[in-house]
């Protein structure tokens, strides 16, 4: 058994998982300050987008251009995420060192989101490994989406998840896995306990939890990962986000949130809370923003240093 | 050490706490229909208002009609709050068997929220409690305001509480206590902590925790109770509330959110979810309801038995 961490990463996922959900582009430098904005917040991981098809997501198109910008940034995580062996192709080629891969422990929310057979997934994550085996700096992280629970299944069975983990470690049994609650509905007790039968399982993984808020639990899930000794944990400021094939789904769990309850245990973030409502007062003012968050809505909490109210 | 507990009693409280945060008269019939609904519901446990001044809280100015069509009803909790002995022998002679009794470990906000220093709060406890001893029917829980977090004096310093927790075991050492996170900003690991070191010494009392959502830790907070071995929850149906002393506070941790929490990880509320939800919706069309609920907003959830989404 893992014991809780004293310390924890957060990703912050709202480059990639938040900006997508905003139809309206969101000029290329505006992105740019807001990804420094959260780098000088404290931000050490960041997902700063996909290499994907412009024509399945328009907001990505720039993509070259900002990992042009942050290829080679010494000392922070910053990742894109590769839906395919050629997106792989292309974020090798703008110099960046971390990839982010995903698909679904359910077959139909594979289908929706990827188009693919999980079987199709695994053979091109398989693929995207050769690509990147000669090289020794990159990273890969497989994020497993509906690890508990599926829009259009319904509770996605743990035997599933243990299933596509088997099939991930047959190819790379060193990766970052991120447990991923797509819909918000995973419930804590059963985001500890899947975590404590992969973790025994599974021993060479690095795990992290990505969760949403959806259902109220989303600060609940992300503190249970922890005591199951889970150390890396997705999140987006101001809550912004959500899945365009997971409908009602909200964006992730807010990373001021998770931050305030992992802090308020002494639980250390690296982030300054003040710059990162900053950057959430910004985030929430973007044009066709859809946000979530709470401590961003407690306004007389910044003016003082401990009391909500004189 | 506790261990975590199967089943839980949820104490509602939107007729007490939330009510009185409605400006404009609720009509009697209004409140009585609700309540009914929520016992329909599932609630065995029911806040179901305050004698208190009608000039303080003019809200609860019918609570003598309230209270008559509710005493003696068999087989359930129904409390209600009284702020002084009169207001006690207004409720005993209304037949109410159980008081609640609210004070505050912050002497700060016991002033502003009862106008009494902390040892007249005492001194009034004692007085209801011998009002009350010869009758061994009525039972009196003590919700202990602040017991984390004070809106004027920021944390507070745990000996509070046990100094207050001392004071009322010596007028009866098997009262019900609450320790209540008034604000909201209560951390979850404190909430476990305190109540393990108050648990471990005094083993009379029992336990319970209210707590409000406003910083995104209402279900996380209630859930790391449990832990401790917490087996009474209050909360508010669609998250009715706020309290006029704790400006930014918003209403209780809502009902449907705790009972989906506890209930996803196998520990029973007696809660019916749909007749719940029907409940809150109701409490969230009163006119000037001021709501927060995540599971009320999810409306796909309630069309189909599993998903979200067809």
């Amino acid at each position: 058994m893992h014991r809780p961490l004293s310390s924890v990463d957060i990703v912050e996922v709202a480059p990639r998982d938040g900006f997508q959900s905003i139809a309206a582009p969101i000029p290329t430098r505006t992105k740019i300050e807001l990804i420094e904005s959260l780098i000088e917040a404290g931000s050490r991981r960041i997902e700063i987008g996909s290499f994907v098809s412009p024509r399945a997501i328009p907001q990505m198109a720039d993509m070259g251009e900002i990992a042009a910008h942050f290829a080679g940034r010494a000392g922070l995580g910053l990742s894109v995420l590769v839906p395919n062996p050629k997106g792989a192709e292309l974020a090798l080629t703008a110099g960046m060192k971390e990839l982010v891969y995903v698909f679904s422990a359910s077959e139909q929310h594979n289908q929706k989101n990827v188009r693919r057979s999980i079987a199709q997934s695994i053979q091109e994550l398989s693929d995207i490994h050769s690509l990147i085996a000669p090289n020794r700096d990159i990273r890969v992280r497989v994020d497993l989406a509906t690890a508990f629970d599926c829009p259009f299944a319904g509770e996605v069975p743990i035997e599933a998840v243990l299933s596509a983990l088997d099939r991930i470690a047959a190819i790379c049994p060193t990766y970052e896995i991120a447990l991923c609650d797509t819909t918000g509905r995973a419930n804590p007790f059963q985001v500890r306990q899947r975590f404590e039968v992969a973790m025994s399982r599974f021993d060479g993984f690095r795990w992290a939890f990505h969760g949403h808020d959806t259902f109220g639990v989303g600060v609940a899930n992300a503190l249970f990962a922890h005591q199951a000794g889970v150390g890396v944990f997705d999140a987006s400021v101001a809550g912004l986000g959500g899945c365009p094939f997971a409908p009602g789904a909200t964006g992730n769990t807010a990373t001021e949130d998770l931050v305030f309850a992992f802090e308020g245990g002494g639980v250390g973030t690296g982030y300054d809370m003040a710059r990162l409502l900053a950057v959430a007062d910004r985030i929430a003012d973007l044009p066709g923003a859809s946000v979530g968050s709470h401590l961003r809505l407690v306004p007389r909490m910044r003016a003082t240093a401990a009391p909500i109210a004189a």
